[in-house]
Parts: C-alpha cells; structure tokens; sequence
C-alpha cells in the first residue's frame, strides 16, 4: 500500500471542483461536486441521530439502491430543521446538478454542512451549479476539500493505492469536521472514491467496519449532528475483477479503505476546534470490547479529564473517577494507568518515586497514549481524545452570530 | 416554612467548627467539625462511582445503623485511590474525632475532599482535632462551611423553619460543589442537620427523594465523583412527636428538606467553577418521566450547548440536535423550543420573525428556561444547566499543579 497524492480525483475516472456559490462570504468556498465519468457503486453511514437533515434523508433513500455517480455539498448551511422547504430545496439542489450533469436524479447524492434552522440560499446554489461543472477537473479535489470546510483550519485529504486483481486499485477521499472533542453539532462529512470494481455489499460492509473503526472511534460518544455522512463512491475504472466480501482482494481493499479514513481521521483530530492534544486512549481488562468502549468513552469526553489534558496536569484521579463512573462494573483495587510507559496508578493506588514527574513530561507531548488496565479479561478498546482549551470556548461561543 | 440565618447550627442542639489544619495553604480553613448534642438518626446518599473513597466506605457501613452524632470533614484532600493507608487514616480520623468527643466511633462520620490519590496528612490532622473541638460553638456554622470548600469560591449554607406537630422544626445545612457542569471529579458534598423527631426510615425516604429532586437535578447526567455524599443528622430536639413516612407531617419535613436542598443547589450552580449562567431545562411530552430526563441531560451535557449559552447565542440548532441524539424516539416534526415565553422552534421548524432577536435578548439574562417539548406524552422532567466558560477551562487545567 502506498499513499500518494491527489485526494478524491486520485483514483481513476473521477473529477471535482470547488466554488463560491455565496453562502458563506465572499472570497470562501462553499459549494463541493465530485463526479465520476462513469456510473458507480455507492455505499454509505449516516447519521444515527434522531433529527435527520433532508439531503441525509434523500441519501437514505438512494442508497437503497447502492447506486451513484455524483455528490453536490454545501458548507455554510446545514439545511435541517428547515421543514417541508428544506426538503424542497434538497430536491432542487439535486435536480439543479443532475440535470445540468445529465445524470438520473438517482445517482446524484447531495450533502449540507453549516448553521441550523436557516433556509438554504437557493438563488445562490442556482447560480453556482453551472460555473461549479465547469470547474470539474482532476486538479478540482482540492477547491472541493475545501468548499466542504465549516470551523475546519485545514482542508484533509487522502490517497492511498494498492495492487488488488493484478491491477492497481485507488482508495481518495475528503473530510470536514472539528472532530472528537464532541461532534454533537459539528457535523463529519467524508466522502470516498475509488476505482476498484467491487460488489455492492462487499463495498458496504467495507465501508460500515471502517467507520466503526476510525471516524466512529474519534466521534467519541456516538454523538452524531443532523447531517453526518459517509459516502463511498465506487467506479470500477480500475479493471479489477469485482472483488466480492470475504475474499484476499476484499481485505485488501478494507485495509485501503481503512487506510484512507484512519488518515482522515486524525486530520479531523488534529485540527479538532482549539485541541492542542491527541491523547489515544487504551482500556484493557473487561469482560466485553463494549464494557471496554465505554469506559474509554466516559474518560474521553469527560471535561475534567479533558481540561486536565490541556493544562498538562497529571491529574490522573480524574481519569480513575471517569472510569469508575461509567456504566462497568470492575474492581478498584485491579486498576492500572500508564501514560506511554510510565505506570503512574498500580493495584488502585498511586505509584510513587519518579512516576509523577514522568508523567508530567510525558503530558507535554502533543500526543501520547492513556492505557487504563481495570482486570485480566479480554475486552479492550482504543480510542482517539482531544483536549478542551480556551479556543475550543472562544470558536464554539458564537458560532452562528 | 420559613427561611432564617444559621446554617448548620440553626436547629436546636447542634454545634459546629472550622478550623486549618494545614491541609490546604494557611490561612484556608480544611477541616469542619458538626456535632449534635444528643444521639440522633443519620441518612445519607453517597456516591454511585465504583472507585469509592475509604470516608465514603464507612459512611455506607455506619448508614446501616442509622445512628449518628457527629462529621468531621477535610477539604484539600479526598483520601480517594489511596490504598490500605487510606482506608487506615480515614478509621484514624474517626477515631481520633470520636475519642476526642467521647463518642462511639459508630456514631462519629468523616468526610474528604480534594485530591486524589495523595495520602491525607495525618500529622495536620491528629493536631487539629484537640482546637477544632475546643472551637465547637453555635456560631460556628460559617468557619465549618467555608472549610469543606475547594474550588468553590463561596460558602453555601442555609436554614428554614417550619411547624411540625405543633413544634417549631428546623434543617439547616451546608454544601460544597462546583456544581452542575460536571460534577465528575468535583464532588460534592452536603450536610443537613436537623432537630424533627423523625423514624429512621422516614428520613432516609424524605432525603433520597429530596436528593433526587435537588442536588441531582444539577449533576446533571448521574456523574458522581468518588466522595460525593448527602448527610442528614435528626437529633430530634425539636420535641414533635416522631415523623413517619407518609404522614401529613412527613410531607411537611420533606417540604423543609427540599427547600433547604434546593437552596443549597442553586448555590453551588452560581458557585459554578466558571459559569457565567443558569438555564432551567424542561422537556415535556415524552413517553416517561425518564426519557424527558435522558434528553434534559444530553442538553445540559453537550459542549456546544454549553459554549453557546455562554457566548448568549441563539444556535438552538444546537439544543435540537443534542436531544436527537439522546437515545429516545420522538417525531421531529413534533419539537418545539422556547426561551422563556418567547417560542423559537415550532413543529420542527424556526419561527420567523422578531423570534430570534427575542430569544437572543433573554440569552443575556443570568437566569432563563428553555423549555423543549417533543411530542404530546405525559412524560417531563426539570434540570438546571450552567454554561461553559474560558473560566471553566482556565481553573479546571490546573487544579492539581
């Protein structure tokens, strides 16, 4: 496997551009299309979350069909909670591009990241589309990275190759979002493209074991926005015989696809809204990997552990009150806590001599890993925390005004 | 029912201390000392984390007993994850208090505050404990709260009054806590103390209840820390016939403990570390009474929720959002949103017109409601929320260092 360069257009057959449509001010991006010049295979996650958006509602029911060949994303505007004329205006945006790309509606997926509760610019969006198709090109991935930005600092793209079938196989892909100091509101947007040939379920079960283990693993708590999705679009163009699940070729592919969105992931982390910090967070010792998950979830977005991260304080009785707060029952006395290699907690109690100072060094890396041991069972579970500094308040305080 | 001065003391027949032991830097006073002139009935609430603190162990085993005299209580050091030494300097603790007092350890409770994992300095201690005794007096309800505080920036006391079987009864109390915006680590702690004749089983039943209403409506998602711990001293000097449960009288000391609790709750949410705001959450309209909790706790525990109180703008998307991803059923179509009277979401969609700009107004208020119904269930529940701050950030990153 190999990373290169080029993002979404890397894979064959694929183009994109980026334009301001004026949904956000002038001069930023805010309107996002990538196309591929044939139709495709498309597989996707959304959000789990009860207020769905109307362009996740549509791509609910495209991906019924696990067909596509195009996707259209606006930054600036979420449209959800925009009731029976958000809809309307998820229907236009998807017919305005689908007709001026001569595609059936069906294949073109649209997406919206922004404010809530705020009618989407329509007159905006009309005049954008044809200009935006004029752009599309294979130099196009990086205007559409950025188009797809909200409080993002740094647009994040991916590449990544492998030989799969005797041909070479291309995962690219894009991504937004603040990431995993809570996702709550700000919404994960990531879309793939490749040109492996692949079969409809193969890619989806690909596709969902992925994001469970990358983006689902820095969106700490399962917290899902309105509008997060996961589109995986793929074309075929790299002459590969459909790969079909469980086969060599189809581990193969997971492990770019794997590759693609751990990369992105820990774009998103790094440039989570005022982290300082990526702090991996390791729980070992229980019954369950779901005990495990939990417990690493509770410490993860716990604000006393999270602040005590940022101030590089080896506060580490936050850390055992959080676990021991989670929903998992387990014996104090067996708890154990390293920060790198340095045991600052052993048998429940705190060791003594140099662990203290040492852990304190070790907190003043911008990234490092928390392994919680809680007993000798086989459950474990890892996952990816930021800190919360006095930036992610002054970002998150007004948002919108 | 009446509200008067005198905390802790206020009822007949108790007497209270506070005094630095050298726990926390002079001049801070650490260690508090109530007592009760006669034996009288304790129950209490302590915490639900699985890592318990040695003080916290023996209060659950001394509860049993229902019995009760005295509490002795550090601030500056929880005596939390602290091993065999910890468990033997908190029987030590009680003991020195009890032999100094002349009363059965039984009857003597001790509480820690403070840091984790650091073994209390029991040399500080044993020398207190003689002066702190020395130093036992009506008037010293204030030195004894003003000495379990931590992060708290004021001392939280009250006492109300009240007729109960043709006597004049009394609660006084006193708290500590940083309060609703995660109680976490931040434990808190509350004293009551009162003079009602009551049955052991009507005032354990009066205060869990009392507990659940109050002080849990502000910890706001069941985090609890390693010492957290409700206290309730009946002496029964009040000379009313004793108080069983379900009785008009009983309803009436339940009044006076509520509204002693509740006042004690509202402070700590003022005293909140950092907060600049406090939002009474009502959900309505759900199926259970619990469902509406679960969603007034993933409000009042999301971040962005949270900054955007702070920086008093109206992102109600935000509030939107955070109650679909609580794990409860509701129609979108169904939600609707208030600020005070003023409604900014209705049928799940934004109100239009001066709706807003009314909402952001009573954003700048210290105190509001934001009321969120979802649907027409019988289901509701009420918790109080602070906001996030710089502040917050800037005194939880460096509590230890």
């Amino acid at each position: 496997m190999a990373k290169i360069k080029g993002g979404v257009t890397a894979p064959n057959g694929f183009l994109a551009a980026g334009i301001h449509a004026g949904i956000k001010p002038a001069p930023m991006l805010d309107l996002a299309l990538i196309v591929s010049t044939h139709p495709g295979i498309m597989a996707g996650t959304l959000t789990q979350n009860r207020i769905v958006a109307p362009p996740v509602i549509l791509c609910q029911r495209q991906l019924k069909k696990h067909m596509g060949q195009a996707v259209l994303v606006n930054s600036g505007n979420a449209n959800a909670l925009t009731g029976a004329q958000g809809m309307a205006d998820a229907l236009e945006m998807r017919k305005l591009a689908a007709t001026a790309l001569r595609l059936p509606v069906g294949s073109m997926f649209v997406g919206s990241t922004g404010v809530i509760g705020r009618p989407l610019p329509m007159p905006a969006i009309r005049e954008a589309v044809p200009p935006l198709i004029r752009l599309l090109g294979r130099s196009g991935h990086k205007p559409a990275a950025q188009a797809i930005m909200t409080t993002d600092t740094k647009s994040k793209e991916v590449a990544v190759q492998a030989e799969i079938g005797g041909r070479l196989v291309t995962v690219g892909g894009m991504a937004k979002g603040s990431g995993m100091i809570h996702p709550d509101m700000a919404t994960m947007l990531a879309y793939l493209t490749t040109d492996a040939a692949i079969a409809p379920q193969a890619l989806q079960v690909a596709l969902t074991r992925t994001v469970n283990d990358t983006f689902n693993c820095i969106s700490v708590d399962g917290d899902t926005s309105t509008n997060d999705t996961v589109l995986c679009l793929a074309n075929g163009r790299a002459g590969n015989p459909a790969i079909q699940a469980g086969t060599p070729q189809w581990e193969t592919f997971y492990d770019l696809l794997y590759e693609a969105c751990m990369a992105l992931s820990l774009q998103i982390c790094r440039d989570a809204e005022g982290a300082t910090k990526i702090v991996e967070i390791i729980v070992r010792g229980t019954r369950t990997n779901r005990e495990a998950k939990t417990i690493a979830q509770t410490i993860a977005t716990s604000l006393l552990v999270k602040t005590a991260v940022f101030g590089e304080d080896p506060n580490w009785g936050r850390i055992a009150a959080a676990a021991g707060r989670a929903s998992v029952t387990f014996n104090p006395s067996r708890l154990s806590l390293q920060f790198n290699a340095t045991r600052v907690v052993d048998h429940g109690q705190a060791v003594g001599g140099r662990a203290a100072s040492q852990a304190q060094r070790i907190m003043r890396k911008k990234q490092y890993v928390m392994t919680l041991s809680v007993g000798n069972h086989p459950g474990h579970a890892r996952l990816w925390m930021t800190d919360l500094s006095y930036d992610y308040v002054k970002i998150n305080a007004s948002y919108t005004t």
